[in-house]
């Protein structure tokens, strides 16, 4: 991803940057943080590699919360679970903010190959998706490779049938197998429905090779682009759409190769229920000078039902989390406010972020800069930035305080975490710490995301890079860059 | 393990098998097989590695008929599937021996923390396990780290409870874990009964983390040692018994950790449902000179039901008809007859290898040796034996066969397969293929066990390896030894 980025950057930019690094090491250290400061953050750093806060947080968020869905029980439960560990951990302020939600829920899920072969299939609803009629959807089943061989296709073809998707998603380091797939998620259930056909079952968005299928968000909503009004796609515009694990899938493609037609049913329960009234909870380690100047942090509170949401997003709740906590017990205060935002309904819509954006939108002179923890709990492997060129100075000085933990700098053009992305588009600066995602969608939207898939070293080693990313961006005096909106760069 | 057979072996039989060893380098070859015929073998050995026979008959057998628990559709559909896939591979002669079995079914599976931390638990019943009540069985959980704790608790702590045993399976090639903790799953049920429990889970036998819980055969039936009658145990005798998944273990553990009372709730349907006539299938490649004396080899053709049965125990089906029908395809007709049975109900008691081994009481002369390919499909690494020393020769001759595939040989006091162990006590010679086991329990007894699982080339190998065996012990004109209970090794 990193030679990617560089890739993109044009030679302007790259020429500015490489003058501003040559630039910074010069002068930067003496002039940005004074040595004492950077010594204090260093030692931070290097105990936060044994420490256990993010994990403690996250393993009290799997038990004592688990499964979370918005508009859940689940729900409710993590907000009151927040408050009380933002509390707990003796953050300076503790406080919430309301955010409305369209709720789904999910309900029975069963599929079967009724012919030429019957084998009950593991499938379950995507996000958003309407419900089949009770007795369920029963036809054949026409094969597609991608979603563009979908697109492609003539209606004729699909008329009255059940569309399936098998392509694959590849394993990389950077996740980004998953964009190339996951186009098939939003959109096969549309598309299916515009061609005239039934239903649609898609190969489960996912690396992983055991019989659980992932769920994720669907495109089930219209949002009219002039008032940004929404609207739900009604039943002749998106066809019922669940995904099959990957064993299934390359069991369905084993049988649909042997040529004689395939009768496929399902049932899927899930369905819009109304509206609810969901939370973001924030907490805050109050700035030394400028205590309503942010720098934003988080992870979203919110999961997917099936699993306990350890790593989607317990563990990026947990290693902001503990960030702020160590550098406040560290006897750090910074000139400017640590704001750890734990977000509501990332996965249906990024409603918290969505809300809190529009809420801050007279206000975003004060959020310095922001992001988000979202993929799990592998170790970071780079960071890039979204800032200022003023402000490379200090993001040169993160970089050389985390050189020792072996990370690179992926440059200035830095993607944005999900829940970061308003305000990125209001303006705000932003980080992207990269963690190691080899393994992230194995995992990612199903039951297996649970607590024991976090390695007690590598969710350390996330905290120890926030502390020095948070420590240093906090006590930085300048601006990262308000006027960031950057034609160059969109 | 071979390092451990080794250290088994007394020092007197060591020595014998050194001397053979060393005698049969320079006079077996001559001998026992002629040059030309060990050069026919080798060749086919080479061919094998990259033939696609075993995977495709595996592959067969999962897509048209899945999953095939004794008594069953599925089991009805394997046998029929087995006949006919013996008829197309060209075997000699095609035939079922009947088996009388005790079905069970499999029913309604839900399980629940109910406090202090709600959660959802996936739970699986052991076979065999009597039903709980409708509504389920409620209870708080008492916790032991291993079978042998619950056996050494005091009655008081129990009674009235429901107990979790939570040791977990160690990950090792030859599957030496697998002995160690699988003693819960078949005693948990019945030692829990005995000290006036209500109920009885146990963290799944298996190395994966997944959420899908192991099933598996437990202790529901008792046996009259004198007059072989087999009785149900009744529900004061054995409390309904599940198997929750991994990453459930885990949380029930974090749970309980937390210091108070954790209340549980479990319903399994499945029950015992009466007499089935299940088969075992026979395939022959008939024998040169002497075609009542024969070669058994096999796999079982009933699985569990929650996957497909890929590697348990399709391979063992697919590789050892593979390896007979390359044979004859080859041109090569042993001496012998090439017995391939696909054993009914190993699962669940052996019924298939029992009944067979019953049937041929009288006729255990002409059974000159036996194996059984049972454990997925994992490359080969050792051979073992358990043969007469006369013989060892012809072991020397096929382990100087398999050496170009890096196999070493585990010594003569080798085990035998589950269903091979009927005639084993009977007195048959046996041979026994070592499998790479290292990933094997991550799948097995699960819905994981799917197609997927299995390398093309991994079972390739393994056919390679059972055509050595076969075609040498088949050629071979003497006899294993069928005197071989030998006091020396039992």
């Amino acid at each position: 991803m990193i030679e990617l980025i560089f890739l993109k950057i044009n030679r302007i930019i790259m020429l500015k940057i490489l003058l501003c690094l040559l630039f910074i090491n010069q002068v930067s250290a003496k002039e940005i943080f004074s040595k004492e400061y950077l010594k204090q953050v260093s030692t931070l750093r290097d105990k936060a590699l044994t420490d256990t806060t993010a994990y403690d947080i996250t393993e009290s968020l799997t038990s004592e919360v688990g499964a979370r869905l918005s508009g859940s029980e689940g729900d409710a439960k993590a907000v009151k679970w927040a408050i009380a560990k933002f509390k707990e951990l003796n953050f300076d302020k503790v406080y919430t903010e309301p955010v409305i939600i369209n709720k789904w829920v999910r309900g029975v899920e069963t599929a079967e190959i009724i012919s030429p072969y019957p084998h009950q299939i593991k499938i379950t609803a995507l996000g958003g998706s309407n419900p089949t009629p009770k007795k369920g959807i029963t036809g054949e089943i026409v094969h597609f490779k991608s979603l563009q061989e979908l697109k492609d296709a003539d209606a004729s073809l699909v008329k009255g049938k059940i569309t399936f998707i098998s392509d694959k998603m590849e394993r990389t380091r950077n996740g980004s197998g998953y964009g190339k797939v996951n186009g098939g998620r939003y959109y096969a259930g549309s598309i299916t429905a515009e061609k005239g056909g039934i239903g649609a079952i898609i190969r489960s968005i996912g690396t992983d090779n055991n019989r659980d299928p992932h769920t994720g968000g669907m495109k089930a909503v219209d949002t009219n682009k002039e008032t940004g009004e929404m609207r739900f796609l009604s039943k002749d515009e998106v066809v019922p759409t669940g995904a099959i694990s990957n064993p299934d899938a390359d069991l369905l493609v084993n049988i649909i190769k042997r040529g004689n037609p395939v009768k496929f049913k399902y049932t899927l329960g899930g369905h819009w229920d109304g509206e609810y009234t969901s939370y973001n909870v924030i907490g805050e380690i109050t700035g030394r000078e400028k205590p309503d100047e942010v720098v934003v942090i988080g992870g979203h509170l919110d999961s997917w039902d099936l699993g306990t949401g350890a790593i989607d997003d317990g563990a990026g709740c947990g290693i902001t989390m503990a960030a702020a906590k160590l550098i406040k017990d560290a006897g750090i205060q910074p000139y400017r406010t640590i704001r750890v935002i734990l977000w509501a309904n990332e996965e249906m819509g990024l409603s918290g972020a969505k809300t809190y954006a529009k809420n801050q939108s007279n206000n975003m002179k004060n959020h310095i800069i922001g992001a988000e923890s979202d993929f799990g709990a592998g170790s970071i492997y780079a960071i890039e930035s979204n800032v200022s060129e003023h402000a490379l100075p200090v993001v040169a000085k993160i970089a050389e305080l985390l050189k020792p933990l072996g990370i690179g700098y992926g440059g200035n053009n830095g993607g944005a975490a999900p829940d970061i992305t308003p305000l990125k588009a209001a303006g705000m600066a932003t980080f992207k710490l990269s963690q190691d995602g080899t393994k992230y969608f194995d995992l990612h939207h199903t039951q297996d995301d649970t607590m024991d898939k976090i390695v007690p070293e590598e969710i350390a080693q996330n905290v120890a890079v926030w502390i020095v990313f948070v420590a240093l961006a906090a006590e930085y005096t300048g601006n990262f860059g308000f006027d960031l909106i950057d034609t160059d760069k969109t």
